[in-house]
């Protein structure tokens, strides 16, 4: 018998597979081609073939946009939002609308077009992850965007146009949908129960066991209960922090690892495959406004993970509505067998 | 400058084009075979190949489960829910789930593999539209049902396992994500204005016409303002409705006149691309509600029609932020502007 569940944070229903549903070998991946290292304007002596750097992580002898670096930021060649001019936040009749003002940037995450995010040493992967902070605090110091998302697109059939690795930012006016959704949900939670939704989560989450990846001292990588897709993690912290701005040191050392060692278990379990990930965090100044003043309490920022292992068709997408081939208990399972 | 567009309905923010946004002819797309007929389980002849049907428009002397029918309603032989048993709600911890219980039915939508909906006659178009509202009553009638959903999905990018033309029924206990969202903005809508969303829609589209792709006296085909996907149309009742099974008979003529010269003005366009088409009414009881008891005045039952001429990034569900290459202005007028 299938399985109804709900998201706790959202209240979105999925449709979970419970008996005979997909192992990791009944998905056929498509193998992503590495990319020509002398068009590949992402690598190491190709510097001139993007827009000036906005920022890296280089070798104290190095010169901006030459080689020598480890973690090089560009603006996005092709943004889908414009840096310059006013919001000009205007009504058409009973529409609204506003200038597509943002920013769009793309983070290099390494010079070597053939190694994958997770196969670089901690530390490396810990660069990446300061470089999301520090250019987030600069965006958001634009009084004019509330929202910096971060994301990374793995392999065409996720979304990437370039096989570099690479992860994007995007500085936008408003704050995307599912976000808002999110922050509402874990509101209403802390207004009924005055307790953070993430934490129960987690307590929950830890005492069963049945869903978790991986953990360490300060993430645990588990599989959620209502994962729309085979396969799907969350990454969540033990500390409660509604923004990744104020991630630690500590924190990030953390992090890349949690990443490293979930990332390699999946690439491991389904022959590399594509994926997208999120990073979700609290707006710019939602702190500012009265209405949520329990953010630092109701909300905690966390990473979601999503192979792309199935077609995510115009029905799910126009519905709300999803099937879900793998149960999350089963991905789990796998995921945690599998040596690292 | 692209532009930020709000959906007026749910409020999610869209990124439009509104320069060199890409053309019909800049979308490739992929062909869909033809089913072979000999393996074709909804092919005349083939009926042994399908569970026993449900419902058929037949010829008065024709037998069930053998030829002479026009349109054929079975059940899905791999049922994304299963219609024995109960709902058992529970808790687990501080998740909810409930048994899969529910329909999946398949609407064959005529004997002939090779032509497309939009190729039958306006009467055949008919009697697929009276089949859904048909098998859509009977299937509210069981009390565990909440929602039946209609969807179709033409091509294996958008979701099709068989190339056959036909659509789906799927019968729910829970209203799907984005209808809840469609109704409670309506909602909100009418306690602010006292007036019907989609009745306020429809006056301004009528009036602007930038985004009319065709209209008859009975139904409105539009692009939406803050559409996500190149191309997306919306087919409005101009009779206030909030159910689809309600529909009369001089009004599903009408429907299928507009879905014919819409699908044909879209199979021009591009190249009979993939799509998914998916009608969105009230759910089942609402209307018992206190709580909804404006919903005869505040929502109106559509048609989302989706070609997929992009790919759907798991960044773009995950985020729920849609990045359009094509202004909806750009699309209707290549649309109106097609001869059928």
């Amino acid at each position: 018998m299938p399985e109804l569940r709900k998201d706790p944070i959202i209240g979105r229903w999925v449709i979970i597979a419970t008996e005979r549903g997909k192992r990791p070998t009944d998905f056929v991946q498509q193998e992503v081609e590495p990319p020509d290292p002398s068009k590949d304007p992402f690598a190491e002596g190709n510097e001139h073939m993007t827009p000036p750097e906005i920022f890296a992580f280089r070798d104290p002898r190095s010169m901006p946009n030459g080689p020598g670096w480890q973690v090089r930021v560009v603006p996005n060649k092709f943004p889908v939002l414009r840096i310059e001019g006013e919001l000009d936040k205007e009504g058409h009749g009973l529409y609204d609308k506003m200038n597509g003002i943002g920013a769009h940037e793309v983070v290099i995450e390494s010079p070597d077009p053939m190694r994958q995010l997770e196969h670089l040493p901690v530390e490396h992967i810990a660069r990446v992850l300061e470089t999301y902070k520090i250019r987030m605090t600069d965006l958001l110091r634009d009084q004019r965007f509330r929202y910096v998302l971060i994301f990374k697109n793995y392999g065409p059939a996720a979304g990437a146009s370039f096989n570099h690795p690479h992860s994007q930012l995007i500085a936008t006016p408003i704050t995307p949908k599912r976000i808002k959704e999110k922050l509402v949900g874990a509101m209403q939670y802390y207004m009924l129960k005055e307790r953070c939704i993430f934490a129960d989560i987690l307590r929950q989450e830890l005492k069963e066991g049945v869903r978790l990846v991986y953990e360490n001292a300060g993430f645990v990588a588990l599989c959620p209960y209502a994962s729309r897709f085979p396969f799907e993690i969350q990454v969540l912290p033990r500390r409660q922090s509604a923004y990744y701005r104020d991630i630690q040191h500590d924190e990030i050392l953390l992090l890349a690892d949690v990443l490293k060692v979930t990332l390699t278990k999946l690439g491991k379990a389904l022959n590399q495959p594509q994926y997208n990930f999120i990073i979700n965090a609290a707006p710019a100044r939602y702190t500012h406004a009265g209405y949520w003043s329990t953010i630092d309490h109701d909300f905690r920022w966390h990473i979601d993970i999503m192979p792309r292992l199935t077609l995510i068709a115009g029905f799910e997408v126009g519905s709300g509505f999803y099937i879900n081939p793998t149960a999350p208990e089963d991905a789990a399972k796998y995921l945690r067998e599998i040596p690292v």
